[in-house]
């Protein structure tokens, strides 16, 4: 070590290294490898550099492991590309705001502004992510949900994915309240990429004997994302529960929770960094009265509007996988989508903003506000029908967000109308978009529009009943938006956390127990006869693997026994294979580890063995003869679990997702009989899909 | 039928029921049963309520299944039994307040009063609930939570132990602030008893055909103690999620939830319809101001007290520990507590409200509030050392808790300071209670007297120094108070549900993210280097079979491999096994599941079969001969999933959880070398218990 020493620190450093490894021939190749790059320039310089951040990474794993550091690296790392990517949407909305008032007179110009603007972004989204990554359309969460269960999709977690979805998404949402689109579902995707490199980059950091499951990372990246969304750390950990397949690994919550409160309060930070917001509160902050925010009594009438947004979401659900199929099953449409993609989606843009353009439909809908602004607005706690009858209460005060409801020569009632009408099929026509965008936001304002409906109503009704008392305030429309939000939300995603999200988002904790109401009333009545969610439906259409939406379509397929369906593997070795079918074996096969046998015949399971194994094996033949059998060579990974051929898939499902293996063996009396593993249970799904479309 | 019909409507309709069974051997005994019975009056009233009590039953459930209308029920009665023992709680806790009052004056008389009253009640309530059932002392969390994980503990869900767990814990509670004990723990465990029988009802109801598993009762009924106690329905669900071993099912998430909002719902409507509310809202409502809840920069401060908190519930840890050690070592004190429960009780209670007295000590540490009150007290928004100096603000406005806090002669730091030093021993010493009595709600007002502590600290700090400019009101001392509960309570359970606890006791939502920071700091200092839990404490001296307890105190364990721990199963079926064998077996064992093998030399398992199924045959056997083997008359289960004697205890404790399987195989080469059950683990784990406390 000392003689090391003597040829400077950088030389030293390595031969520590080496020290450490112990591998002779290792230390030469290093050795050459330091002699070609003897080159390079400030050597002294770079070592230095390399010997201290080893002295802090050592220093700083001591303290805490490495893992939780990615985990708030993640979580920190999420809120700011959110809070950019807020900051570039603003701008690029504020620029299209200012044309549109800078052609004030100009009705054909104005027209063209207004409609050509989102259709060219939307245009420049789709063509610029599909040319970049083929995948990134659609909101993403389908193939999360898959990932989470533990199906690996790898072209879903690449760092060209990410750039592609980061700037499609950027523009889909710059085209505004018009496209109506949202941010939260490509955005649980961006996080489960960022969160899948920085696993990457730990395990290379770390070595491969620290490193933890990729899975636990997906997990956390899942809550980071909505949490670093909408600021909201609690709701994210429960819908990235409610996302993993069957079982929530326990291990994953504390790192979750962790990772999602970094990420909201960054992101809240930045908030009041950027001068935004005084200090760190709630993302659409309400401030209702606090004294008596509802009657008893109202919790029948939040009940009801509870199943009145469950009957609502199976309309919208409906509509929504008719157009799914009518895209995929028409003829021309599903060649243009195919082909035109830019093209399609100008088109449908164009179409859309037409129809919300402020001189046509527009003036009645309240298309001038953006995404913000439509769910502040509808969430205010002003009875707007009360206000704005009463001529003796100057409009103008507070805040005026809600005017733009109401709109000369009609009343509230009739906005609210046709915008309830109009955005149902305009959000089902831009389901179709084939560009990175979120559905869960437009859903969630839908609701709220539903909710305040009812409010407005109920609020006029109770007037009219009660004048003479003058108790006109009592009833407050806004908490019956907030809870037609979580509750319309809940139904068309079949979870529950919007009822938490819709808590965190406003900070408005009153209305808490008849929020949680409505949403499971409207849980239960979306999911009544198994009907598939909204993202059941897309998993469904794409054909991904996800046994949840599965059971939505066949539940008699979980019950399935194994031996039906389980096919003979054919990647099988047996303990006296030579180096030669090996070697063969190796190329004609794809996966990471294969069972061995007694021998063919009796099919006998004695374990299994990795491919690292294999060429290991393969790789030490030229040395040690040509006739050495593979049982002499390798030791054998001992099975651990069986299943047997009457275990059902779902028990295959469980066990799969609970000991997150990559593979388990199916034997009949020690003999093998298959193997299961994700890509199997893809396949046995994708036959039984087609049993179903057939009949 | 319609011969049937013609003998009266009573005959008719079991003559349907034995239409429908299809067996005339039963149809003889019922009509014999019949004849015996008809000596019972009124029976045409009988049978037409039997008749119309069905059809009830048939309509409802083919709307609705019946265990939903149960996880209703259980909601429901959980809260009104909540609500019930509260109002008992309050008048006992009035008459003694009362009592003391109209002893004004004679001191001895009054510290008489204050030492017998709950002295009394709690010897009462230890005698009590040990006559009625021996194990009814404790929390219960520890013993909920191994049911939870799949351990059958059937002594601990019987109806004899929950009437002397009811009546004990509202005598505990009686004995009021002096005693220092909550009603949480205990109310978990109470709900899961009532979720058992309510199970069982279920069950016999509906046929054992649609039973579904009681697990998920045991989850659902969980999160119902919790939402049911404090009206907080997600943390009661969040709460249930984090003590379910290894992994949570996601089939119990919507049922908790819906049980959970019906149990909080109820709970906080019979607050209105008594009068104590005027509508639904928060058990301890908070209403801070909304403007600018915090600076920023206070979030330092926040995760400061998280981490303070944390240390802080090492030291009482470590205290709990020492004395459940010393309780079951110490010959003398083990003797009388073993023995004379009763005297133990009075005495250590007599001690502990001779140190409250309010002339003596108790002058020094608010002993005159209640719990509710002093929590509340703590919460306030006001900064008690700002307004107690400031003699121009009248000190009685508004709510004059806090005065307590404010004894003549002394400061409310003095105060505060001596409550968190006398309350830490006195709640030590007073877990050692033999009685039923929760020790979260304790720990939660230790953990915001910490916060208040230092809020007004750095209340008067801020003031001090930015007193020229007049914002002396900025920092909120309430604020960290409701973090400080939340952090230390967190971190004395290792939880993060208290997070989301405390915004939902007072639906003060402000404050979440500092909350939820402070928390998970506090979980993370109280967590590291596998420091056991409160609840760990107990489940390790108490020997349950907890893994994650055990993980604790022997993280090794659940890395040991079958194959060393497992021991050759005794109650093991040949396939060619006669009937006096197996009448033998059945006598011998009490388990429910036997394997079957081949043949004992072999031991090759075939398949298991139930007791149900040997009871059979051995009934079978007078008519069809003594010479039939066990092959011909009974099917074997097949065994779905092995496990080989390389997998690790970790591995078995998942898959068991996974799949809800009391009994798993553990073969090598086919050939059954174990069996593994929740009572096998407990077998396992006790042993390696008595390992580690040789060492």
């Amino acid at each position: 070590m000392k003689a090391a020493a003597a040829c400077g620190p950088e030389r030293a450093a390595e031969y520590v290294e080496m020290d450490e490894e112990h591998n002779v021939s290792q230390a030469e190749e290093m050795l050459m490898a330091f002699n070609m790059q003897s080159w390079k320039p400030w050597r002294r310089a770079r070592s230095m550099v390399k010997e201290s951040v080893q002295w802090v990474q050592a220093t700083v794993s001591s303290v805490v492991g490495l893992h939780w550091l990615s985990y708030v690296a993640l979580g920190v790392l999420t809120a700011l590309l959110s809070f950019c990517m807020n900051l570039t949407v603003a701008k690029l909305l504020r620029a299209h705001q200012w044309l549109t008032s800078r052609l004030e007179g100009h009705a054909l110009l104005q027209f063209l502004c207004w409609t050509l603007y989102p259709a060219s972004l939307c245009a420049l989204s789709s063509s610029f992510s599909h040319s970049i990554c083929p995948y990134s359309a659609g909101s993403g969460i389908p193939e999360v949900r898959c990932m989470l269960a533990g199906v690996e999709l790898p072209d879903y977690l690449s760092l060209s994915h990410l750039f592609a979805k980061l700037v499609g998404l950027t523009c889909s949402l710059a085209a505004g309240s018009t496209v109506f689109l949202g941010k939260v579902g490509p955005f649980v995707h961006l996080s489960t990429m960022l969160g899948a490199y920085l696993h990457r980059l730990c395990a290379s950091a770390a070595g491969v004997k620290e490193g933890r499951p990729k899975q636990e990372m997906l997990v956390v990246a899942a809550a980071v994302g909505v949490a670093s969304c909408f600021g909201a750390p609690i709701s994210g950990v429960l819908f990235s529960m409610e996302v993993t397949g069957t079982h929530y690994a326990l291990r994953d919550y504390y790192p979750s929770m962790l990772a999602a409160a970094c990420g909201a309060l960054a992101f809240r930070l930045l908030s009041v960094g950027s001068g935004e917001q005084e200090t760190v509160q709630a993302l659409f902050k309400t401030t209702y009265s606090t004294h008596l925010p509802f009657q008893p009594a109202e919790i029948l009438a939040f009940a009801v509007l509870g199943m009145l947004c469950g009957a609502l979401s199976r309309v919208y659900l409906l509509c929504h996988r008719w157009i799914l199929q009518f895209t995929r099953t028409n003829a021309v449409l599903s060649k243009i989508i195919a082909t035109e993609k830019a093209l399609y989606s100008a088109g449908v843009v164009f179409l859309l903003a037409s129809v919300t353009f402020p001189l046509s439909a527009g003036h009645f809908m309240a298309a001038k506000l953006s995404m913000n602004q439509l769910l502040s607005s509808l969430l205010e706690e002003t009875q707007w029908y009360m206000v704005s009858q009463n001529a003796t209460v100057p409009q103008g005060t507070g805040d005026s967000l809600w005017q733009a409801w109401n709109p000369s020569g009609t009343t509230i009632y009739a906005t609210l109308g046709v915008f309830l009408f109009m955005k149902l099929w305009m959000l089902v026509l831009a389901c179709t978009l084939p560009l990175p965008a979120g559905y869960f936001m437009p859903v969630f304002i839908y609701g709220a529009a539903v909710g305040r409906l009812m409010g407005e109503g109920l609020a006029h009704a109770s007037t009219n009943g009660a004048s003479s008392q003058g108790t006109a305030r009592n009833i407050n429309p806004g908490g019956y938006a907030l809870a037609g939000a979580a509750a319309f939300s809940g139904a068309v995603t079949h979870t529950l956390s919007p009822a938490l999200l819709a808590l965190e988002l406003t900070g408005q904790h009153t209305h808490a127990v008849p929020i949680l109401l409505a949403t499971l009333l409207a849980n239960a009545l979306a999911r009544a006869r198994h009907c598939p969610s909204f993202y059941d439906a897309i998993a469904i259409v794409k054909k991904l693997p996800h046994p949840t939406s599965l059971l939505r379509t066949c539940p008699k397929l979980l019950s399935v026994q194994l031996g039906q369906v389980v096919q003979v593997p054919t990647a099988v070795l047996e303990s006296q294979e030579g180096a030669t079918s090996v070697e063969k074996l190796l190329h004609s096969s794809t996966e990471m580890i294969f069972p061995v046998v007694d021998s063919h015949e009796s099919g006998v399971l004695l374990g299994s063995v990795s491919r690292m194994q294999l060429e290991a094996f393969l790789h030490g033949r030229g040395e040690r003869g040509l006739d050495k059998k593979l049982v002499d060579q390798c030791t054998f990974q001992p099975v651990k679990i069986q299943l047997s051929t009457e275990a059902t898939i779902k028990q295959a499902y469980s066990v799969l997702g609970a000991v997150r293996e990559q593979c388990l063996f199916v034997t009949e009396r020690g003999r093998l009989v298959g193997v299961i593993t994700w890509s199997e249970i893809k396949r046995i799904i994708e036959e039984f899909a087609k049993d179903t479309s057939k009949h």
